[in-house]
Order: C-alpha cells, then structure tokens, then sequence
C-alpha cells in the first residue's frame, strides 16, 4: 500500500500548480469581464490564449492514455487541481467536458475516417463537439425510455428526436454532435439503441434555445442546448461502432467522464475549502474573526474530513480502472458519483454562508461553484438510480437460501 | 387552544386563492416572457395588470394592520398563499419586500410629511423604495460595524458610504432609499446609528451595478443593487425618528419583516410538494412511477412533516406578535427566521431532485424558489447570529449559583 | 387561532408542576437505589407511594377522557411533563403505557363483565397489563404477517404462538395479557384478526425472558416479555369487540397510544436541553464554560427550535382529535409519530454530548431517555411505514389524468 | 500510488478470517451464555480457549510493532476484522484495549523493571491494566484540568484523586493502573503532569463502581470503573519516563490508540452492513423482502459508500504514521477520529432500524455495537475538541497579512 503519487505526476502536479498560479487564477477576472461584454455563447479570447500557454507547457490532452500515456490514477490529481477552477483550466488544457468523454469515445470506437475527420481537431482544440443524450420527456436514468428515432433508409439514417442539456452546443463553434436514439425499439433492451454523428449543419438540425442551470446559462462555454432533429439524414457510416452498440458506447464513455467530474469536484471543494478559510480569518464580527467562531471553525474541520475521504475513493477507483479495468471499478465510479458531488456541495454550502451574502454573488465563485456540484447529484444519472444499483449489488453478495 | 383560522382569514383566503388561480399563476409565463424580451431592471407590464385585479378584489395592502385591519395571525396564510408565486403575488397585493418593511417604518415612525411625501405613492403603488443597510466591507450582521457615515453640516447631513444588496434599486421606478449609517461613532453601542431618507435622484447617489443570486439577477424585480453615496447632502428633516434610533428602528422593521418572508417561505415550500408529488405520479422510470419508488416518496413525506412544523411554528409567532408584541416575540421570531429558510430549502432541493435536470433550469419554477430560501438563510442577519442569541437566551434560564 | 392552554389545563398543569418538584424529582435516586437492591422485574416500593400523593394532588388516571374529563389538547401539555421524568412521573398518575392503552381499548370495546374483571382494577392502580401485539419471527408493521392463531373450540378459543417485546409482562402483577392473533387467516386482509384477553395464570402461557433494549432491562418497569402461548385455551366471552374486529380495534388503540408518546417525548426533550444547559453553564474547558463554545450554542439553540416545532404539530393533532376524531387526525398522527422521536433523539444525543462520558452513564437519564426516543423510531411501526403511507396520502391529493 | 495489501497482510488476513470463522463467530453465543451465567465482572471462560487458539495460529500481540514486525499499515485491515466481533476477537489475540495501549507504552517509556514486572505478563496475557486518566469533576478532554495529585514524599509519590472510566478496572485479574496526574501544579501547561504506575492491591485505592454505557456494564470486559486513590504511595521508581512527561507519553498513547479504535470501528461497520443486507434479504413486509423497499437500499447503498471513505482515511493515516511518525499524521489521526465513529454510527443505526425491535435487543450484536461507535464520539477527547484543533490547523494555512 503506498499513498504517494509516483515522480510523473508530482512533476506534472508542480507544473500545472504554477500554470494555475501564473496563467489560470490572473485570467479569472478577466474572463469574467470578457464574458459580460461579448456576445453571448461565444467563448471569451482569454482562453484561446491560456490554451496557448498550456500546451507550451506540456499540460494538453492529459486526460487521453493514448496522448499523454497517463494513467487514470495520475490523471486523477491533475483533474483535480483543474477543478479549483473549473471554468478556466479544463477548457486551457483541452480537458474539458464533454470533448473529454467525445474524443474518448472517437477514439475507442471510432472508424479511421471518423477520427481524421472529427478527433483530430478536437485533440486539436480547434472545434467542440456535443453529447445529445438526455431528453425532456422521458426519465434518461432508464435507458429503455429514449424516445429519438434513428431510422434506417437506404444507405442513410433518419434521425427524429428531441434532446436537451446538450452541453456546449449553443457555441457555434461547436461542429459535431453524438446523438444517441434507437435504431431497433423492439430489440433486447440493451440492443435497442445505436450513437451517431449528425455535424451541426445538417439540415433538420435546430438549435432551439439554451438551459438554465439556477440562473446561469453557461454562455461563455457554449451553454446547454434544446436541440430538436427533424427527419435529418446522414449517411450511414456515421453510425459509432456498430448499430445497437449505443447502450455499451454510453456505459463505456460515462464511466471515465464520471471520475473526471468527482476528479474535479474535490478541487472545487478545496478552492472552497480555501476561501472560506481566508474569509474566516479576515472578517470580524463581534470582536472576533469569524473562524474564531466555533461553528464556522467546525465547517472547516469537517470540510477537511470530508474533502480528504472523498479524494481516496476517488484515487482509488481510478487506480482500480487502471488494474482492473472500468468495469472491475463498476461500484467504486458508483459510489464516488455518490459521494463526490454531495461533499463538495456540503462544503461549498458552508463556504457560500461564510462570506455572507457575497457567497451567493458574482464576486466569488462560490455560487456557481456550488451549481456545478449541485447539478452532478442529477447528471450522467442521478444519485438515486445508482445508490438504488449499488444496493443490489451489496444485497447480492448474501443471497438467500433457497426454500 | 384552537388551530382554526377565523372566519374573516378564511374568507379572504378563499378570496386570495380564486386570485391565484384565476390571475397568478397564468401570469407566470407571460411574466418570463415579458421579462426575457423586455429591458432589464423594469417590471415587465403584466405586473400592472396583475395590480388592478388585485385591487378590484380587495387585496391590496393587506400587509399593513392600520391599512387592513388584519393583525398577524391574520396575514400570515394570506402571505403563505402569496409565497406560492413569490415574484408575482406578493407585488401584485402591494405586499412585496422590501417595500413593505418601508412602509411600516414610515407608517410607525415617519413625520406627516415623510409620510405624505413617500408613504402615500409607496401604498398607492406607483413608486418603489429601497432599504440601504448592508456593506460590502463589512460583517453587518453586528451594527456597530457599519462603516457608512451620516453627518451633520449645518441643516443637512452628508451621507458617505457604500451599501449594497438594496433591493429593488436598480429600476428607475425605485425613487425613496432608506439608508443606516452612524451619526454618532462614538457613541453607546446602539445609538451611534441613524437612518435617513435619500431620494433617488439626489446628486452624489450612484447606482453601481446589481449584484446576482446564484446567477439571477432579479432583474424584473429591480435587483439588488451596489449603491455609493459620496458626499451625498440631504436636509436635517429627512431622518427617520430621532438621531440615534437607526438601531432600535432597524430592529423594529427587521421583525415582522423576517415574519413575512417566513409565511411566504412555507407557500414556497407548498408549492415546491406540490410539484414534487405531480412529477413522481406523472414520471415513470424502471417501471413505476417515480413516486412509488421508496426514496422519492420519503422525501415526500418527511416534506409535509416538516412544512406543518414549520407553519404551526409561524403561525404561533403572529400570534405572539399580536397578543404579547414584537418584543414579547423576539425569541420565536429568532427561531422561524432559523427553522424556515432551512425547511424549505430542503423541500425545495428534493423537489428539483425528482424533477432531474429540469428541476434546475427556467422550466420550472423549483430552481429560483430554492435560491430564495437559500438567501434567507443569510439575509437579515445569517442562521448563526440569530442561534447565537437563541442560545445565549436558553442559557439564561439556568443561571449558575455564585460562588 | 388562540395558542394559550385554557384555564383548566394551566390550573392542573401548576399542579402537576409541584407534584413534580415535590415528589417526582426527589424520588429518582431513591427508585434507582430501590430498583439496583430489590428483586428484578419488580416495582420498587416508592412508585406505590407517588401513586398515593398523585391521588391525593387528584392526578389520577388523567389520561382517560371519560374519567379525567379532558380532550386530548388539554392533556397533552400535561403529559408533556410527565415525560420530564418518564420512568416515574406516568406510573405515579396511573398514565403509563401500555395500561393506558390497554384501558382505552377496554372502556371502549369491552363488556360490561371485562370491565368489572380487568378495568376496575387497572384504573385503580392495584394490577398492571401487558399488549400482545409483534412476534419474533415476522415484520409485525405488516398486520397480515401475524402468525399467532386463536382457534375456536367449543365455547371456548384455543391461542397458539410467540410474542415479543410485551412491555410490563415481566412483573408478576402484570395480570392479564391483551393478545392479537388470526382467527380467519383466510378472510379478509384486516378481518383476519382478532384480539383476545388472556390472564397470565392461563396453563400455557409462558413467559419466557425479558428482552434488553440496549443494555437496560426496564426491569423495575415489568420489562420487555418474550411470552409463548402454547395451547392456552380461553372463554369465548374473552374476545374483545367480535371475531375479526383485532385489526380495528388495534388501530382504534394505537392512534391514542401513538400521540401519548409524542407528548412525553417532547418532555424528555425538554429535560434533556435543561440538563444541556446547565451543564454547559457550570462546565469549564479550555478557560470557558462550554456554553460559551460556539458549537454546543448551536445545539442549544437548534434544539429549542425542533422542541418548538414538534410541541406544536403533537398540540395540533391532540386539537384535530378533540375536533374531528382519531381517524380525521389520522395524517398528523403519522406526522408526529415520524418528526416527534427523531426530534428527541438528536436533543438527547447532543445533551449527552455535552456530558462527556457522564452522560452515556447511570449518573445522568440523558442515556436512558435516549434510547426511549430512539425505540420510538421503531415501536408502534417503524417511521419508514408511516413515512410510506404518509406520503402516498400526499401524492393522492394529485391524481394523474386518465389517458 | 498502490491501494493493494502486501503479500504478508493478505496471508495474516487469510489466516485471521478463517480464525474469525472457525473460532470467533461460534464463540459469540457461548460468551453470552457465560456471561449471563457467570459472576459479574469476570472475563468468561471461552475468552481463555480463543486465547490459546489465536496463540497457536500465530495471531498474537499483532498489536506492537516491536513484537509483530508489523507497520500500522499491515495491522490496520487486520484490526478492522477483529472489529467485526470486538467483545471477542481484539482479547482472543490480545490485541484488547486499554491493554495494548498500556502495553505500547510500557514498551516505550517503561523502564527494564518496569517492563519485566509489568509488560511481560501482559504481553503474555495472563493479567490486565487499566489506564487512569478521565475524572468526574472536570472536562478532562482539556489536560490542564486534571485534578490529580501525585506528590513526592522522600522516595515515595503520593496520589490522591478519583478516577472514573478506567476500563477493564473493575475486573480483579486488572493487577495494574497507569496513573495520570499533576507533580507540579504550577509549572508549564504541558509539564504539570506525570504518569504513574499504581499496582491494584496498594493501600488506599479503592475500585469504588462500574459505570454503565447506554445500560450496558461491559462487565465480562472488568467494566469501567470508579477509582479513588486516597494516600496511595508507591515507590518513585514507579514514575514512567520522568517527572512532567505526563502529557507527552499521554499524546504519544493515545495516537496509536485512536487509530485502533478507527480500525476496528470499521469492521463493526461492515458487521453492522452484512447483518442488515442479511436481514433486508430475509425479512418481507408489505409482499417483498425489506431490501426491496426503496428506503432500506438506500441505507445499504450509502453505508458501503461510507465505510469505503473513512476505511481509505484509516489505512492513508497508518500509512503516514509509518512513513512520516505519529507527529507527522497527527491531523489525520484526527479527522479519522471525527469520521469514523460518526460513520459507524449511522451503519450501525440504519441495521438497527431494519431489524426493527430485534435491533436494539440482545438478540443482535447491533445495538451493542451502536454503543461503540456513539461512545468513540466522546471517548480519547470528545469529537469537538478535535474538530477545533483541526480547524486551527487549517485556519493556520493562510495566515493573515499583517497591517
């Protein structure tokens, strides 16, 4: 047993660490400015310039084993330190969701001509690219329910369907979308459903108007789209893997994206955890900095407690996707997606009440920073389905005599 | 000991709850509509309409007992009802914060000009009015932080200092702000402070920026604003009460209004179970309507628990106030102003739970609702000083023997 | 609405007030030092001389309407202080379960000649009886899983099965045992059961041990009896009510029996927070009281606000019984039964918290009560039952549109 | 970074789980039934025969690195399996507290004579200790209270004190007490106090009474004893270290003792897990088995989600106190002391919960264990005051700029 990080990633943790010092936090402002300024669903130029500076320093594609030749277990405390600002540094080191799970996908699944045409420029950080999975009028937790129709006709497919919280896509700029629906409603019910690439000019392609997350749009990363496909038509070697491989691509491709989210989320909580901590010492009330008070003093103790548990399961999943595989990890990337986002939401809960009414407001990241975590108890499955799938699975392993 | 409203309550809440139906609650899209399409800062115009009506049906000021007749006990499922629509109800009943803690002040402690000058247009509904008493600098939860100064210069006062969180001043409409700050800094605790009229347009006021609750900007409401005063003259005549009872009349106002937004917090609360139980009998995953699922109705339940907790809780405190006075009061109104917000939070973030990611965005309501309850936990002094004071109260039961 | 006890219940609660200063209070260590020399399973001699000065104070047998003369809203409050000392002050007014029950269910059902056999002496304090109701090998919140058989034979019925968790039944004065069983398995789900005196003297009966709840045997209270009926044949005239009326009258029994430990609860409560308190005002550590430590403030504070809320929602169900009977306050009982125990245990869990290792002991009843709270989670059917049903109550208010 | 045991931990666990099964389970009921038959506070005789076989096995004293060869990493998931059956399995190896505890500080501190007199029949397992620190009058988590004196008196000390929850105490085969009191009242905080050994049959000490935990004596276990020392003199070459080590051998003591404690509540908590997946396997309420029911999954699946955090904080922490010293993990040994029987507690009360009233009986270790796991939250410094020092540890990370 050994809780050391290995030589790389403490080299590449040094490395990112100044990144984030240097380049990362100096930017945050001045995102925020760019963003109120521009027009909206346009990524702010700041971070075309903090992509420069990242891949000068090596720190591009880190999340990919082919690319970087990292392992999960490495990525993990990179990722994480990303996410102490996650609207910046994921996105700087092309390493950002939902390219992250697409460019995995592509390059798992992918055909040659499909990852020339699609998985070069987003490794190159030239287009985005879109995840169409959930949709507004059936439960996505229960795969069976997905209403969009990829129909065959003729060497094309006809995609009709409506899917939302398609993260990114109010972006222009974001080129290719991943649209998941059934090719076969009658099948097997995990057979029933296929994934294809449908590019965003494709005609019956429709764009129709970006979620809210709390009052937040997201404009600045592309925002999260109602997107409606009506009778589009692409051509069948569009189709990811195979037809009626969708069920598979999804688990497949949402596994890894969930560690990258929990990855993240800790470094979420201790930006929190760290803020809180300044506030706690510089603000005075009744006669005492607030963290002289007990229980702001016990919020920290207790983030402390929680952060660092949380951080294991998450390193250790990671190093069981690498030794045993993603699936042999199946209950760990359950129970991190468990575990994860209700931590950092309970930290950063308590770091938004320690800086008053300023926590919830534009001058700290914290609200927003709460959202994020706020919203991953819901997305890539709430923690109900998958506390509900654990459970059976912990059931199963005192099976019942037989009467 | 008797649970029953009587019979004039419950008539005007037959009254109040046609108005919603029949009024409110169709005006809500049109409301999001007229608010996405119109300028910012402005209360989008079906607000007017939703007025007359409510005039026309006698519900109008309601909040006032020298208006309505209606002591607290009385107002309190009225205001619950109003909770339900909490953007539009409480200003279509001219009983929307803070207009109505203003008009309290001026009604209890205005001269006869103070009040015929802003207390008549504030009742008659056609201006709008800003309380000015939280900094940005500092813990303003304890009142002899407060940095602003007011001071005496002949037969004016100039008024320097910055406040923020003033809600409703970013529209225009918003003429009349009540602004505390110290006359006396040297002074005993509690009278060092006054509070003053300031009239929008006086030179030296500047209307910074508003500031966004977890990413609103309630901007149809008139925001909540980052104001300056610099230098900002005033006559002698425009302060409220004597010079040195700015603490003793913020305490005055701070009482009913923590009242108020507690009753509407458990109409929020209301309406967030009821969406919730509309949801899980409407939505099926696995096979069964979500509702039937265990975990999906124990939230249900532990919801109606703890909503007739809280109410009956509320409710006693109007009672209080009605029988024994706000002072008399002072505990119960310390514990709703703790109880309630938390309540309802909980409810509400169930609510978006089971609605899954439409639970978060402009879709429904759930997502807004839940960021005011959330705020309530810090405005109008945060959880943990009202606890404090609470607790310091219990403990004074039980005096130690001297040794 | 009126929030005031009327004239009646604040003249007895006076009394009830000295009789517990006077006798109740002083009597606890005597009873501990009673029940720690005398034999097991028996009454320590100091409750016959409680019931003699209640009796004389006219706090005698309070608990039953049609001897006391008051509605559940008028004894509630009364209760509530007997549950500041639960193991002697209920006993001492001849108000302790499960007599009360058993005494309801006899006013209410029984014949004339039960009565004279089993209430005269249980209202007059010289027996005590024991409700036979959950067995060892069943999920007894389920009615239908009872597996107990009350066979007819002739003129008479013959009862065969195992009981648990009989409170009182330990004591040989414990003279007739209330016992459900099936008498129609195959009858109608809530006809199948019928309810049945059975005196302890009965050849057949055996009581065969007492069970712990955690480490206390409530010895000096008759315990937690594990009695088998083997065999034990009964007069027909024994029947309570008709055949088939057990799941009826069992229900008729437990609402009643249900708000009386609510009531008493919230005394508990209350005697947990006193003793908090003044531990926390006479304890010093690291150079203050501990009071004066922000987190047990915090505890104090949010226990007086839980104790508040569940006090009024136990007073609002004693209101609804009095008003619109046991069955249109069938809701609320539910509610209390979930929110009531739960409240107790967190106040008592934190009293106990504040007493260091002294307040898991023998030297303090902050254990002792803790674990009466936390039973209450699971007697008279667990929470997650009333939970369920509660909430498909709530979701009923809902119905879906037919399509 | 390697989340994998070692080779000669996974044979030690082999051999442990087989012993646990072979020998420790089977032994549960036999310990029950001697313990019930058998005189109060004596260890029954089965502890003996598990003794001889856990001796044979090679499972013994595992505890001291000194004699096991064993890191805190490698003895740690052992210990966690001996949790599964506490009031067995830690004295069948003994590897029981206070004992091990004592035993390690002997072996640290003690002189030769000391060692040979006292350590080696303890190691050998033939007598037992206690360790007496905890006093009734003050907050002992705060050392400078203690109230204890020891004073020299020409080659003599004498103590005078009284001492309460010195476990195993009350057992007379307990033949020595490690003292802890005050040499020099007036000197540095931290060097007032001195540690003592008291043999059991010196004149003047007196084993006064058994405290009780929630109604459980642990008498098979010698209790936790009342002690008084009035005039007890004892040689000065009883002083272990030297004068005014006290505090230090005090921290040096109860670091490791708090990790085995962490240790083994984690296996309690995995009993606690199987007894309620068994349960929630066997049980049907309402047509299915309680697992099946949507509440009863969620405790199963949160549990495992649980247990799996604070398990990786325990090992992460004995890794550290491998790698960098007791000094060096000091923080972490500290927020498992938080974590753990906080953790433990909850798995332990939701098993409870789903036995129903079988849980809290002796008829299931669970409401035994419960007690643990609630007294770990007050015992070795009550979870407060470690949450403060935590706290000021991280506060202290971002030191203020000085004005």
């Amino acid at each position: 047993m050994d809780f050391a990080y290995d030589a790389e990633t403490e080299e590449l943790r040094g490395r990112l660490l100044s990144f984030m010092d240097e380049h990362v936090y100096p930017a945050e402002p001045v995102f925020a400015e760019q963003a109120a300024a521009g027009p909206q669903w346009t990524t702010p130029p700041i971070v075309e310039e903090l992509k420069a500076h990242a891949r000068r320093a090596g720190l591009w594609n880190l999340f990919l084993p082919k690319v970087s030749g990292l392992g999960n277990a490495q990525y993990a405390p990179l990722a994480e330190i990303t996410g102490r600002s996650p609207y910046l540094a994921p996105e700087a080191l092309n390493c950002a969701a939902p390219d992250t799970g697409n460019m995995e996908l592509l390059a798992e699944f992918g055909t040659a001509s499909q990852r020339e045409r699609w998985l070069e420029p987003l490794l190159d950080g030239t287009i985005r690219s879109a995840f169409c999975m959930t949709e507004p009028d059936v439960a996505s937790s229960d795969a069976t329910n997905i209403a969009t129709r990829i129909t065959p006709d003729g060497d094309h497919y006809v995609v009709d369907g409506r899917k939302w919280w398609s993260s990114g896509a109010m972006n222009p700029r974001c080129e290719i979308f991943i649209v998941m629906g059934k090719t076969d409603p009658a099948g097997p019910r995990h057979r029933q459903q296929s994934m294809i690439l449908v590019p965003r000019d494709t005609p019956g392609v429709e764009v129709r108007r970006g979620m809210t997350v709390f009052g937040y749009t997201d404009g600045p990363h592309g925002g999260h789209a109602e997107v409606v496909f009506e009778a589009v038509r692409v051509p069948k070697e569009n189709v990811i893997g195979a037809e009626g491989d969708g069920f598979a691509i999804a688990q497949a491709r949402l596994g890894p994206g969930r560690i990258h989210h929990c990855m993240r989320l800790v470094g979420m909580a201790e930006r929190g955890l760290e803020l809180m901590c300044r506030r706690a010492n510089e603000r005075v009330a009744f006669g005492r900095p607030i963290g002289q008070h007990g229980v702001v003093a016990d919020w920290i103790a207790e983030s402390r407690v929680r952060i660092e548990q949380a951080r294991l399961l998450v390193l250790k999943t990671a190093w069981l996707m690498d030794t045993v595989g993603n699936r042999g990890a199946h209950t760990e990337i359950q129970a991190i997606k468990i575990a994860v986002p209700q931590m950092a939401e309970w930290v950063l809960d308590k770091a938004i009440q320690a800086h008053g009414a300023a926590g919830v407001s534009q001058d700290f990241p914290l609200a927003q920073l709460w959202t994020a975590a706020r919203t991953l108890r819901l997305a890539d499955g709430p923690d109900e389905v998958h506390r509900s799938s654990l459970a059976r699975k912990e059931l199963g392993r005192y099976p019942t005599p037989q009467t």
